[in-house]
């Protein structure tokens, strides 16, 4: 696996990333892919939102159970989006504002600044919000005294 | 990257997967996670939909312009699906029906046996149908007389 761009962000630590019940993922950005990979993106500003798939790169080993800023309980690692996992992957759904050549304007940013990024698909679909249950995280929730409706917007 | 399982799927051949427009994965299996990383799975039945990010394992190589099923037109890489990309990965959103220790019984495979799984994470927010554009893939399936709206349900 090799990067195929990198991330600008206004975050530039992990304290700027917003965490916890209701947290909101609305930095805006570019993502840089390398010019010699610009054919790629043919046709992508077509599609309002993409997935780009990036590399934990600052994260180190994993822990089968962890806790998450939503609650104190400790939850399986891939019930949860901690950045400590056995394959340090992640993934974040960003809408796309413009795209100028081979860099990608986008809203919904929750990387730091220099993340390297592994892949970029188009968001095809999405699952209906009646058919959705999100477990511990809605009880999280919930006890944090927040709506526990799936957060609608690009972050996810 | 190591796998963390391997997919158990009905789909032996790439000619048994769905494909082009209106193509549904509604294909049932199981996600075989290494019995060693069952404690990660903890709390995970609680959710109906999982992201499994996977490896593309039968293809070689990259185009940056592709054609696929839904029409003659070559698109960028990154505003397709193709197995042919700069790094291999795939993306799948599967309903989770339940889960037996470290075998999770999924609907909505598109991925061949055998396949190995690289992460899994909970599936949280959609984004409004009123906000997801998609492109050439809506000309594309107008052409093909088919309905433009999003696919619901749980293949992507």
């Amino acid at each position: 696996m090799k990067p195929i761009g990198h991330v600008r962000s206004p975050l530039a630590g992990k304290e700027q990333i917003p965490t916890g019940a209701g947290a909101r993922h609305e930095a805006e950005g570019v993502l840089e892919v390398l010019p010699e990979l610009e054919a790629g993106l043919t046709d992508l500003e077509g599609f309002s939102h993409l997935y780009v798939i990036w590399a934990f790169d600052r994260a180190e080993g994993f822990d089968l159970l962890t806790t998450t800023p939503l609650d104190a309980l400790p939850h399986g690692v891939f019930s949860t989006r901690s950045p400590r996992r056995p394959n340090p992957i992640a993934l974040t759904v960003v809408r796309l504002l413009r795209r100028d050549g081979c860099r990608l304007h986008v809203r919904g940013l929750d990387m730091l600044d220099g993340t390297p990024i592994l892949d970029l698909k188009p968001y095809l679909s999405s699952v209906p919000a009646d058919e959705l249950r999100r477990g511990w995280m809605t009880e999280a929730e919930a006890r944090a005294g927040q709506a526990s409706e799936p957060k609608t917007g690009a972050g996810q």
